[in-house]
């Protein structure tokens, strides 16, 4: 079980970090890359293109502003693509999100939300579940931490009134 | 292979049919359902819970509007989870976008563009892919076709200049 | 009088908690819960649906993001829901308003504006007061409170020029 | 049980006129009236200041562009007011939207979807539920129809795959 | 020359009191008021009825949110009425401005930049130079004063490159 | 009492043909132009800049996308400018509305609602009126007109219900 | 002088042709291509990487909703790139917008309106005339030609009123 | 080979400077105003038309908020101008990015990403290369010295996984 983490530009590492770190928590092993689609065009393509050969079953693309790169990894792999749209200084990540989302029919990239880096790493790891039964049994264990640590806020609030 | 395309309301099956076509050239199986998330949410819950013994691998949830549908079925699976966001009569989309992508930690739904509706499809074929090689070989082919179809269009343009 | 106020997430209590103080100071009860409508929708759509046997007339449903928390409630119970968007880190709220106030026909989620707490529990109180007379007294009275300190700060600037 | 309605213009009416349906199928008395914020202000506040005093329980404000009428109906009473935005020419009906629900705090409207005058109505039913408890067993009654409806275009959309 | 200065709310006065401040340069009478919408509105009406017998002849309503102050005054005066959307905790300031500038037909405000109080206050004084003679040679004396200003950065930006 | 009415563009004559339709009710003398701050450049600023002279009180300009010449207008006349955003083919209005009324500090427009043309018309008769006592007494009848032209819309749908 | 006119699709050229047209008038050579950086990227890229060599000097790149093209183009050239969003089906443009104008540091795109193709063309021509004053002297005759067109139309409004 | 930066305002400089740095480096002559489209416009106006005959081949405009000074530079110059929208203290930008973009047909503006400085230079150098092939040269140096700058900062990420 292989995910290739790309990134636009190493400032976008803060956030990546967290789906780095979701996948690294289900024994996921992660390729982490700093791959501009504009400033490194030719090596982002031919890693895209030499993913699957190198045993990759999932890319994650993380990118701001006019955000390219999970796009244009999705032009030349059949790999299932994942966009991590990342807030920038201006335009609150409304143009990151509108730039990966909004691809046009045939070239699907599987959107989350502007900074959800956790959720990124997450869906990469329901993906390999189809074929990975012990990644699902994982995440059935990671939901029911998610509830009890939410039971245990709902219990101290509850408390108070 | 078997997917779950759900729908909101039948009022979203023209734009989801284009999904469904996408899936049915590909030889995948579809169940196709019309389950609300605020009008039968406990038959849309039961379903999402029991899909993976039903052998269904993906879902695919359109909505409008407030959309919670994908996310509603995310929070009681641990299939991945497609969300498919329809053109509502107000706001352009927007609404319906902003309510499937923007989940929070850890329940990660899937997005597609805003009536994205063969990318739904082909980004379940992709998921899909990673277990089963002769989807990627359709998929290449997939790609290649379109790729052709461009060329096409491309020398239809350039002999008019 | 019974009101329950549900957090999607413990981080939206800061905001929440101005919405029970005005609950309180209107001597209306307060349930006050933290559960969400993904990481553990069950308990959250348990509880929506024995809210109306449990004696609570109201609920308050606060969320951030993708906000589907209300909705989700109001799909289970037939008690009117008052939505609370919560402002989150990008987007600036307009994302939990619109996942909250767009919902679809025959689900209605009654919105204030985001971050609007202490609008949520007034409101609360304003649609207790069609059955309970006594708080419509109160709150004629806590008109008049805001209206004298809207006059005060009129003196004082007044003075000034 | 006693409801009123009121509209900024009378081009406002075919929208309004679902929510007025709505009420009238829960046999909900209406009080239907065009009264503007701006173009008759004294008697728009009149009526509202009077509402109370005629047995009405619950007003709907209706309006478009700069939509100040729910939001001057909720200075000057008591009772709870519901906010229905109408979509105007320009701008896709936010400028109605953020009009009507970021009210500041003290003055709350309750807010509904864009055009989503049937939830207007059954929001109304849901705070009059409160007193009334016939209106909550139809209330059930009209979910369960609801339910039953998409059950019926579930059950079509089956068939065909 | 007399104008009236109103705020929805004291916390508007460190931005309204540059306009104030503009209007006393320009040795304009001015009456600043703390009067809301919805927490003082019979007063607020009241001022605006009696602003033309007080000798006002221009009104400047400041508010945030869904910004109604400009708007109400505008329907119970004929002076010409100039709103000042204030920027609030969340959306930035859009609310306040798509609440002020997109009046019904029939109730014109004369709307200024979010935040814009030094522009309120120099419109305010254009309209009066209509009457006033003296006024208009004194604005044509501050835009000197601009332009000279702006003459002064050039010169040393100019002298840096 | 003489008004401009300065145009962008041509096709944006069949909404501001209802500002001048308004400006002849009241008997205030028009001078409409088409006059672009990109295409006429020179033009557009000689007439502003002679206006006054030329007897002119108020201009209006109208405008649509990005959207300068109101601002254009502003910048070398001390007259009070009225801005009217004109809805183009794209952004819904948006555009033309934030190039007019985010005018920098020092150079006020005075802008109403996109294609609020009848509002641009009145803005001008109220400022008129400051000087004009004559345009004062028909402002009020028009109002009252308006009043009972919503009376006569109100006794319409109260007679249906 | 030569310039290329790429299109990420087809039903991209209606607008495009508009471009194409004001390059013709100048008599600047056309190479119009249907290239997209999704579906055909090698070839897309190939071209960019080629077209100093065949003697373009500039390249329009006009692409709708994640509109990658031009950025992609950009990357991979020396040549100045000219972005035109071509608004499609949702969110009004908005998203092409967005995708083409916010490239990061490093890469500029030109960009020009939304659907603002004869645009596209004329800055193309501006920045050949740097090199060829001939061409120079066609747009000053150009921008003659478009101010004795709005003249006409002035005349035309003028003698109305 | 001479560039002029124009901007609206000595607030734009810290911004500006990044844009004259990059010209700099470049070794193009660089000519930098604080010259106001509303405040100095008539200065601004004639630098622009004098421009071409001082040996300017580009304008660069930056202005924030209603940014109206590239699009009043373009109406009189044939020169090619790039618009560099600035972010204001409200609206995160957007005002300044849709005011300089979406110029009328006719008189382009070739507009960078908000803040987008160092592309507004990168961008007037790549214009100035169609003439001067040295800054070719210097340009494709420029881009395998940002290539090389990420490849740096992707072997220190892969190097920590």
């Amino acid at each position: 079980m292989k995910v290739a983490i790309l990134m636009g530009s190493d400032s976008d590492f803060p956030v990546v970090e967290r789906a780095i770190n979701v996948l690294k928590a289900f024994d996921v092993q992660v390729v982490a890359r700093v791959l501009s689609a504009h400033r490194t065009p030719h090596i982002a393509v031919d890693f895209a293109m030499k993913a699957e050969a190198e045993g990759i079953e999932v890319i994650i693309g993380a990118a701001g502003k006019a955000a390219h790169l999970p796009g244009v990894i999705a032009g030349v792999t059949t790999l299932p693509v994942i966009g991590l749209p990342i807030k920038s200084s201006t335009l609150d990540g409304l143009d990151s999100l509108l730039s990966i989302v909004q691809m046009p029919s045939g070239i699907p990239v599987a959107t989350v939300a502007v900074d959800g880096a956790e959720n990124a790493g997450l869906l990469a790891v329901q993906m390999l579940s189809i074929k990975y039964p012990e990644l699902r049994a994982k995440m059935k264990h990671y939901k029911e931490e998610m509830a009890k640590n939410v039971l245990e806020k709902d219990a101290s609030i509850q408390s108070r009134y």
